[in-house]
């Protein structure tokens, strides 16, 4: 964070000499094309993907997407005009804590918030299931990152049969509109799948029994979700194939390995906040009103 | 961030080697036995002050105070039984904004967040004036930072004669008894007066009407305030001397000079998040109610 070790690296990284070969961008964006009557397939996509990366490549590469999002960030909030919304979804898990730690902890505070969404509470419950989110969102200049968000009203009554398929549709459509009407008021949303295979699900839950420094993150609630495996997948395959839209798009994010997991998601908020370019608001001033003693 | 590169300077470090010569949570504390018959006078205290420590000492320390508090503000998560409150106030320019950037950026924002206290928009003002102030202190497991505070309603009125003497006593009474009850409650409080001098403002401000990247940051209140330094000063004084208190003790920082700001801060914090003795919580597991597919 307060100077930068790491400059006799930087003709090693080969990602910056030559170029993006691949483009997670492009890579992990699912189709604002796809629809529900054509969906993508989770199995197509490879949660143990990592490009070949290496962990130390991976950490010093960050480093200098981590300076840059710094810097970008503070402009964000100088310009107090736009702001962003991060969405972290994914299975239990799957890692939104850890990105949460150790991606967005480079953040600055002052003008970023995480709001992690419980199983709602009563007053939530009395209202429509928009309404807990509308009121998180970001306001000009910030930073918020969702961890769960108004998806999981639909995996959870999708996977629990709580609601009709058309139902089901209908929140969908909602939803888009919602995001839309957010990003057309001066929100740029990202959208955050953390794909894990189920056999990486099961290790992490068993190493959560095992570690005492885990213990207190599992709950039986955690195995009856790793039962309905095959549920949860095909609740999200709907989801991911009905709501990325050119202004909210869905990533599907390798999230095996976690040290490529943080990179991609870096790298990915990283280009959309340059494509924001934010800028120190100009500001014309009269000398004559600042007369110092 | 990700990996500690500084290890070759382990050897330098004579903080860490002879232990703490000068110690911040003493040398900076306002006495819990000041009152407002018997005040600190700030003129006493040298905000020009660094203890010879230089720049690259200062944030080889932070890197590893960082690397600790992360630890901590994980456990303290984890345990969600107590909670912990930091309090910035200090003149304008005095480097609230720059503290929180470079200090609290290391924090996971998972369970720290920043609320910056403006002045009282018409629903709060339509409250008592710790109303809006206790919505936002922290849960449980929460570390919270308040740029400015409750204390802007002691500041404020005193420095523009809005409320009479007695009414000024009262309030610190007030909130001594409102701190007091958060901490009975689970809340560790600290409280950061930044302490730079009128000079160094000056020289803040006039870098503010010249930097393009720092114009966005100044008006003409800045310069009121300015003029009102010896006031602003008294008022600090009354504030200090009357409301630092065991349970929600003042430290006054030097802050002409940033790095050592931001080294002293991080300490007290660190000591302060190690008294709390965070742990993962125990958890007895029944490993029957584990069983994978």
């Amino acid at each position: 964070m307060f100077f930068n070790m790491y400059n006799r690296y930087r003709f090693k990284s080969t990602f910056f000499l030559s170029g993006s070969i691949m483009d997670p961008l492009k890579k992990f964006l699912v189709s604002p094309t796809k629809s529900a009557a054509n969906q993508i397939k989770l199995k197509n996509w490879d949660p143990q993907y990592s490009w070949n990366k290496s962990k130390i490549d991976t950490e010093i590469e960050m480093e200098q997407f981590s300076k840059k999002i710094s810097e970008l960030q503070y402009k964000l909030f100088a310009a107090n005009n736009k702001s962003l919304l991060i969405i972290l979804q994914g299975a239990d898990a799957s890692g939104k804590d850890g990105t949460i730690r150790q991606v967005m902890g480079a953040l600055n505070p002052q003008n970023c918030y995480v709001k992690s969404f419980k199983v709602p509470i009563e007053t939530e419950l009395a209202h429509d299931y928009l309404w807990r989110i509308h009121i998180e969102v970001p306001s000009k200049g910030q930073i918020a990152i969702f961890n769960r968000s108004h998806y999981e009203d639909i995996i959870e009554p999708s996977v629990n049969n709580l609601i009709s398929k058309d139902h089901l549709i209908l929140r969908c459509k909602q939803i888009n509109d919602f995001e839309k009407y957010l990003s057309e008021n001066g929100t740029t949303i990202i959208k955050f799948f953390l794909h894990i295979s189920k056999d990486e699900q099961k290790r992490r839950l068993q190493e959560r029994i095992q570690d005492p420094a885990k213990q207190w993150k599992i709950n039986e609630s955690d195995l009856v979700s790793h039962r309905n495996w095959d549920k949860y997948m095909g609740a999200y395959e709907k989801v991911l194939s009905s709501c990325s839209r050119k202004w909210a798009p869905w990533f599907i994010i390798p999230a095996n390995v976690k040290h490529f997991r943080n990179w991609a998601i870096s790298y990915i908020i990283l280009k959309k906040l340059e494509n924001l370019k934010p800028e120190f608001p100009r500001v014309v001033l009269n000398p004559s009103d600042f007369i110092f003693d």
